[in-house]
């Protein structure tokens, strides 16, 4: 099957909902956003034995591509709209690969009201790289990670720990079993596999949240971020944060479950700042979205951030972004 | 280094003429495309071993990259405006790979007027993966691939076959020579490692030709998407297809380098219709941009691209493209 047709075959189907994609048989694709909204452009990634295990089945590759993209916009306050695939692979890959991943795309931007309108392929590559740049649409001020000040709740949506658990047990398991996780709970792998960008919690935290953005990195290594850019330090209460329920029932010790919580990636959960003045609204929004809003501490002057343990003493921190019991 | 601080070091500079870039520290760029203006969007990538040889310097990498993209922006008759990087790298890449490589993106993107807005960053991949999503910006009709009519002229921009006869003397030497191309004429591997994208000649084009596309993957191959989306057929003069001049002075025989001009790729030139009554305008805009506008045939009924030698007999094209003498 050469490049074309399997370019017709399975990724044209998906350009059809814009016709300025020209069915994706141009050089480029002619958008014209909708009047009045600006343009939200993110770009990421999903390497095979990066991002995504050795062994990952297609519809894993396309939903972590989808999401860890569709996260971004989630932490903008944008609402996703079109997006271009580059698709790099072996020599060699099935032809049912390349079905099931476009079939799974498809689900995808459907789910998230997107359509494809361009992209590149190409075979010979080492492993399977694939990238997304998504191109989001916002009418009002975007959320940024730069507004937070001291005195202002932190709080993060959702639950954290439960991606970074979920792919410690995969790669306990066996190589055969990466694809389907033989043996562990599909609802912890699927934090892992699928994560939920929460786009509806960014576009309701415009004009509330002083500063917000998506953990992929870790609670701590993303919250500095917000530090940095927002030049202030951070003060989280260990025991606030709240932890994945099958984290939470798992045989660890406490550190062992706040160290996946506070330094594990892959949550794609929101965290983000207001003023202490906003507790109500914010109660209010996550009965609304029923989805747990949770307070884990306080923007401090300063540059770092500091983790309380239950008497409010500082546990230390290393440079990985690792909080010690 | 870690992945932030060579973003911050090497590529926020890059983002320092859009303010929307938010300075690459933000989850997401935001763009307002000027008013009127309808966005072209395309994105290529260049991987090593695929795109440019093994051993290719940081700036073979990065003028290829961004080149590639450019040309199929030429191709729609668009304004490069705005783009966003992709990179994946080995661990252990030196830092002076990443200066080199950005140190060329810095004089690429003001040689053509464009922003780096956005991107991605991962090391551990297994060779180097490089991709560029690429804005345009356009206030008239595109070109398009789809235009052309029975009757119209073909012609071709500068002259073809020097990119695949550099790459085939470059594969031909040690691969330590393939990054300076040693012992090789500086001008003719130039053609390889840093086409020159007809932006200028797009833009002209527009209104003049019915159908254009920029000649990557050969003649052949790439006359052939413009027969299949114009539902026509193509006549080719062998002998008016221009050859590079180094390809001329070649110790090849016609045959030879005919293939090359034919059938080999990364030329980068532009392949255009249009109606013979233009035949003086084209003549014209070819004087006004000292660029040679060449015609090479004309647009048939029927489907398929047909290539005729001195006599006006037909040589036999295989399925791959190839003319053979």
């Amino acid at each position: 099957m050469t490049e074309h047709s399997r370019i017709a075959r399975f990724f044209a189907p998906l350009a059809a909902g814009e016709a300025g994609s020209f069915g994706l048989h141009d050089d480029a694709a002619i958008l014209s956003p909708p009047q009045g909204q600006s343009l939200v452009i993110t770009t990421d990634s999903v390497i095979e034995g990066i991002h995504v295990l050795h062994h990952a089945t297609p519809q894993q590759f396309a939903q972590k591509l989808v999401r860890r993209n569709m996260s971004d916009l989630a932490a903008m306050g944008a609402t996703p709209w079109r997006y271009t695939l580059n698709l790099h692979t072996p020599h060699g890959l099935a032809e049912d690969w390349f079905a099931e991943f476009s079939a799974t795309l498809a689900r995808e931007q459907q789910h998230f009201s997107m359509v494809l309108v361009g992209g590149d392929s190409t075979s010979g590559a080492s492993a399977i790289h694939t990238t997304l740049t998504c191109f989001g649409v916002i009418d009002d001020t975007p959320l940024r990670r730069n507004g937070a000040a001291a005195g202002e709740d932190i709080y993060v949506s959702g639950s954290l720990g439960g991606a970074a658990y979920a792919l410690a047990l995969l790669q306990q398991s066996t190589p055969s079993a990466h694809g389907t996780g033989d043996g562990i709970d599909p609802s912890l792998t699927a934090l892992y596999h699928c994560p939920e960008p929460r786009l509806t919690l960014g576009k309701m935290l415009r004009g509330m949240a002083t500063s917000a953005l998506d953990i992929s990195d870790g609670l701590l290594a993303d919250m500095q971020q917000i530090c940095d850019a927002s030049h202030c330090g951070a003060v989280l209460m260990r025991d606030a944060i709240p932890l994945c329920l099958h984290l939470k029932n798992a045989a660890l010790n406490a550190a062992q479950k706040y160290r996946l919580a506070l330094s594990g990636g892959d949550d794609y959960e929101l965290c983000f700042t207001a003023p202490a003045a906003l507790r109500g609204r914010i109660a209010e929004l996550a009965s609304t979205l029923a989805l747990p809003l949770t307070r884990i501490g306080h923007i401090a002057e300063g540059n770092g951030v500091r983790v309380l343990d239950e008497n409010g003493n500082p546990l230390p921190v290393d440079h990985t972004g690792w909080a010690h019991q």
